[in-house]
């Protein structure tokens, strides 16, 4: 099942969209008892309700209508630093990891697990903001994300896979810069518009997450290509570490990290720039693609 | 003004508390439109709206009775790491600190920013919980914490204390152990039940924060005793430079780092055992307290 927010009629709902994306049904219509907001629905649908399989044609469905499926997570999203053998080496050498000193410690021992911040989550084809200070390194990240439905503490791996929902592809995107000056990866990464996500949420029975491709392409030219069976702590591993530190919720999100290719592991860095398109792609969900462009700090000022 | 939430007849409401924290008023008795979540009424008062002046005896206030007064932030809760000088140093020399590689770079050079999950929070009496393999390293941190009113993006150092709504106290639970083994802080420092706070919100107005003292005692033995004029980054540069990556929103929270005299500050560190009260206190805002306690794992896999 494809689960998926859209603007129809002025308001964001959620809905479940056929497997080619080509037509959707409203969760209001199919199971009128449910939560209408994505996290209450994955709580419901976790819990035990149903939601009946489509009957009629449906409508059809504008891609451009597609929002973050999971616009407002319970806090703040998790995400997975250094998880790709590849990149935990390309990264430890680029000068802007303050979680290595080198090549012999360049792997993690342990999940490094940072956030961003819920408000950072933007639609699947929502530019991303260039901001004057924030500008000069930015950086891609296609991640597999994964999506929790049944809530939990000190969850063992053994049980971990019961409590996923489903997946999505976020773009975890980064100022080098700030991630670096900084130490703790928060505001490199926590900017506002640097999480795009999408294009729906894909229940854990429909895919094998073990071995799904994930790719990212700048301009249309193929910058990483991966099996997330690559993954050094797999997402059981996740699962259990952040669950013994606190109980996971309905809806909660851990982006599970970023494969080999970003810009920082070129010599010399590709930076993303105005008018950049980054298309990530994970085979079994779908793809998001979104556009560098610049924003005027004084419109962001009286936005907030 | 003192803002807390309180307890009474099985529901949770924000109260106004007199200057000596003996008596309070229901918000919603003083200013029946006004929204009765706590982030609502920060947001109203910030826009505008006024609490009238209490009168009338008020009830007697139970201390007891006092829960987190921002239990339910926007998101988690921002905090800085290394913001005191001799803390920085402590620190940097436990072989803790995944920021610094030695004596040379100990002090920050920008804010460290990171969160603890808005899940942590507790209250200014609860107990601080010893779960296995969250136990053996367990150290105390108090802190100031910055409460915002009006939101902003790009907020400027002499604009930033007019986004302030007040201030309360925070105990920065950290697990030391797992604070170095993840390299990112967020699952040492995130473990639920790991950020007492309160006892209640102190309006900016009432308090001149450049010159608070706080202090922290365990089993009554002084630990901390700093002024808050010694933090490196002051809280006019904390908004700035958080708000240049996002929007600021009101119920936001910043603990603004700890002083000198944590448990790993010592030789040998003196970690937090189960029955160890730890107490913070800053002038001009109040004190909080809370005891260790060990925790069955079976129980919280239950409550989860």
């Amino acid at each position: 099942m494809k689960l998926a927010m859209i603007r129809t009629g002025g308001a964001a709902r959620p809905v479940r969209v056929d497997e080619a994306g080509r037509r959707f049904w409203p969760v209001e219509a199919l199971a009128p008892g449910l939560p209408t907001d994505m996290v209450g629905l994955i709580a419901a649908l976790s819990a035990g309700a149903t939601l009946p399989e489509p009957t009629g044609e449906g409508q059809p469905l504008d891609e451009a209508a597609l929002l973050a499926p999971l616009p407002n997570p319970p806090r703040n999203i998790f995400c997975v630093g250094k998880n790709y053998y590849a990149h935990a080496r390309e990264f430890a050498g680029s000068g802007y990891d303050s979680s290595s000193t080198g090549a012999a410690d360049a792997v993690p021992k342990a999940p490094i697990i940072f956030t961003k911040p819920l408000t950072s989550i933007s639609g699947p084809w929502d530019d991303i903001p260039l901001v004057p200070g924030l500008d000069a390194e930015v950086d891609y990240e296609a991640e597999l994300a994964v999506v929790i439905g049944r809530g939990g503490r000190c969850i063992t791996k053994a049980e971990a896979m019961g409590h996923v929902f489903g997946y999505t592809v976020v773009n975890d995107v980064t100022a080098r810069d700030l991630q670096g000056k900084h130490k703790q990866w928060l505001l490199g990464k926590g900017i506002d518009g640097f999480c795009p996500m999408g294009p729906w949420i894909v229940t854990a029975d429909e895919v094998d997450v073990a071995t799904m491709r994930l790719t990212c392409a700048v301009n249309g030219e193929a910058r990483q290509d991966a099996v997330t069976s690559d993954l050094i702590f797999d997402i059981p591993t996740l699962i259990e570490t952040i669950s013994l530190s606190m109980a996971l919720l309905p809806g909660d999100v851990i982006a599970t990290g970023t494969p080999e290719g970003v810009g920082i592991g070129f010599k010399p860095p590709r930076f993303l720039r105005d008018g950049d398109v980054v298309e990530c792609a994970i085979e079994g969900i779908g793809r998001i693609r979104n556009t560098l462009r610049r924003a005027d700090p004084a419109a962001l000022r009286g936005a907030a």
